[in-house]
């Protein structure tokens, strides 16, 4: 009898191997009669069916079952009862009986009220025509030459490109950087000098989290680029945004603040604001390193296009002319290559390098080596010159066609400068128009766009839009002006 | 007379043009001036030689000259003034006359203390056998496996790779890792429910960032990995550490100190401890569950070699038993690929997972999607397990070369058990040894290990050392465990 209804619960006790799975039986099995406790089928203090009963209860070998009861019991999930029988432990803290497992239950805590100001994530459909984010085309990028590099590479060093590297980068890329940098922007840098980052977004993480102690102020132009904000407020600095007139960041209402509070740094893009895209003057440039020297303020330039200067000279970063060490200098070369490969660099004084090499080391420990060497190979074959080149005259193309579709489609509503370089276009809107019920309208239509709202600090309305042109081509350009058009609100 | 006095001027300006420069001609010419203007060799308001005259003292054509005036004359530098000559602007901020500029100068800004908190990182001479890190073995992955896999989804999706994606990661990745987790470590999760990170360690800042508001209270296994101090420390976060002993973390002494102040989160190791390799009991992985539910505690479950169990059944993750969403899933393939692929996840409450993907978005935007997918192949063949397996049968027997060696060579002088499974082993020192000074002494005959001290949140001396084998192979193992039994001090 009892040798019957331990056969009987051996089967009530459902536990299910599967010959196929990755698993060994034994696993399986040990696995299965946690759960069982767990799910309270199985009682604390309960005698198990003995070991070749569930063995040919379950069609196994009687070894399966010996190992799992043992590896149960080492875990402290059986015990052997002075019979020799197994049983479940007496003193699992399990209390009711608890209900069948949600798939991923909700929070049994407090998300903090600061991660909740993260802008969430939202995929768009796939179909929608946008225009945020002054994004290169990735579809222009020669991806077959990258998989080439990255093969190469990894053939020729495979150990020391998938081992543990420098947190401060691939040594070829920070050596390609520094050349780039060297020979079309006038820096004086070699490659001890570049911090190869993900992305300037990452570098600026890094900077925040280096040079901020919460409380600081940090100047910001006002309109600017969002993930600066962002940045910035993460460990808690203030913001002090300044504005932005037809010269740039306006470097006199920064020296005021500066004259009553200390401004611990200053976000600024001097080669072609973001979102404006007008160039800092000579004259701001220099009375701002001025005053950074001054009151030992941390400039941090950000400068993310200069490769697509299609009219004139780029002008040189204020980092060429950084006699003091107040400068430190964040680039990105994902808009010369593609945005979803995340390259950025910052050239700063040593000391605050190492800070950042350090900082970073506890973060994510380095980036994609293999993927870093890969584009150092491009960087180093002229392969990247060349794609910008012709990237370059692609997005001029675009820049000029855009143009002529707002001049034709929107002629009366926009006001814009064509800008001579950069990959998008900041319009300013009628005054009749209320753009964020357009910029919403549109995205209701398939097309999306960010109005001036979205680059204030403050969160103000400003009858402006930006419109990244790039990585559109001159169809979608088209069916995108036109949408716009079409749900143009007019008072 | 003037004609010749302009074009001894212009010769004494010594612009440079190089034919073979990257840089247009007129763009080299403005940087030239520019440069020029900043050291002082044009004074403010001095007059230009003509266009004609420069041209012909440059060998350039006219045009070069006048575009470059013409630019800088739009950037602010120069000016036309009435005799249509051109001359540098009068009010530009120049003072004294400037040194010649440094390479890269140091700060002229104060490095935020904080920041020097940080462990600078140190490159290890080539030749050093090092035991530190319990990291698997580069050498043995199949490189060229994945160098196809990269190439194979860059030639099928390009755009999609390269352009931005999710910042939870790549679909097919997180789909990977969902059935990995189901199938081997029952968790009931799907693709949605897993985030996809940069290495484990990118996931615990992350969590920290999300969760953490200075002056909380954080748990930490004591002895404990540093990186999670370090994570914890980050947003100011004050420690509370928590003894673990044979069983584990001490459970009981968490819920006391969580009685007395709310403890925000803890951190623990329950699958193989890092340092000690113990493995958390079942008995207290209840209790700790039940704790957390009660306190509303995010317990920060972080597990780094599951795949890698030598004897027995791996013990689930407690994720697998979170019936009330306490549980916050950090795991990496960093160990089953290798260190340099930074590939960890998280699976957490959704709505701790929103906040996570959000702040990611913030940081560095997304990962590397092409490498992403080149893992997610590799996962899908099951390249990955079986990689697994053949690394683990090396392990083991890497292992058991170590142990025999301790033993062999240093059989007085340290006591351990051989650990069951993971990638390091730890090992306690006699009484007599002065572990930090021996570690010194190794490191100085080109072999380091960390002692118990490097583990003790307070920094104190710990009589252990602990020595990961799985990435050195017999010969090295061999060497090194003769260095360590020459440089071994009694007293």
């Amino acid at each position: 009898v009892c040798q019957y209804a331990a056969l009987v619960r051996a089967r009530t006790l459902a536990l299910r191997l599967e010959r196929d799975s990755h698993l060994p039986l034994p696993q399986q099995l040990a696995l299965g009669i946690i759960e069982q406790i767990r799910s309270g089928v199985l009682a604390p203090g309960e005698v198990l069916p003995g070991t070749r009963t569930l063995a040919s209860s379950l069609g196994v070998h009687r070894n399966t079952v010996v190992t799992a009861f043992e590896e149960l019991v080492a875990q402290g999930w059986l015990e052997t009862s002075s019979a020799s029988h197994t049983r479940v432990v007496s003193e699992l803290p399990i209390g009711d009986k608890l209900s069948p497992r949600r798939r991923v239950p909700g929070a049994g805590f407090d998300v903090a009220a600061w991660s909740n100001s993260a802008r969430a994530f939202q995929a768009l459909p796939f179909d929608v025509l946008d225009f945020t984010g002054g994004l290169p085309d990735a579809r222009l990028f020669p991806a077959a030459l990258l998989a080439r590099a990255f093969r190469r590479g990894l053939r020729r060093s495979p150990h020391a490109l998938l081992a543990f590297g420098d947190p401060a980068g691939h040594l070829g890329l920070r050596r390609g950087i520094a050349e780039m940098l060297h020979s079309t922007r006038g820096l004086a840098v070699d490659a001890g000098d570049i911090f190869v980052t993900r992305g300037s977004q990452f570098a600026l993480h890094l900077l925040s989290l280096a040079i901020l102690r919460p409380g600081d102020a940090v100047a910001v132009e006002s309109p600017g680029y969002p993930s600066v904000r962002e940045a910035f407020r993460l460990p808690g600095a203030t913001l002090v945004p300044i504005r932005v007139d037809g010269e740039g960041l306006d470097v006199a209402t920064l020296a005021k603040k500066s004259a009553k509070r200390h401004v611990r740094a200053v976000c600024v893009t001097p080669h072609s604001q973001d979102p404006t895209t007008v160039t800092l003057s000579a004259r701001r440039r220099l009375t701002l390193l001025e005053l950074a020297r001054h009151h030992r303020i941390v400039v941090v330039e950000t400068d993310y296009d200069y490769e697509f200067q299609f009219e004139g000279v780029p002008v040189m970063p204020m980092a060429s002319n950084d006699e003091h060490g107040v400068v430190v200098y964040v680039g990105t070369l994902s808009k010369a290559l593609a945005p979803g490969l995340r390259i950025g660099f910052v050239v700063a004084p040593p000391e605050l390098m190492r800070a950042l090499v350090a900082l970073r080391g506890q973060i994510d420990r380095q980036g994609d080596h293999a993927t870093e060497q890969a584009v150092a190979e491009l960087l180093e074959d002229g392969e990247i010159l060349r794609h910008s080149l012709r990237a370059r005259r692609v997005f001029q193309a675009r820049r000029d066609g855009l143009a002529h579709l707002l001049h034709h489609h929107l002629g009366s509503a926009l006001e814009f400068e064509v800008p001579r370089g950069g990959l998008a276009l900041w319009a300013r809107a009628a005054d009749d128009i209320d753009v964020d019920a357009w910029a919403a309208d549109s995205l209701a239509a398939g097309v999306r766009f960010f109005t001036g709202r979205h680059y204030s600090p403050t969160g103000r309305a400003l009858p402006y839009l930006r419109l990244g042109f790039a990585h559109l081509d001159e169809g979608e350009l088209d069916r995108a002006v036109r949408v716009m058009a079409r749900t143009l609100p007019r008072e």
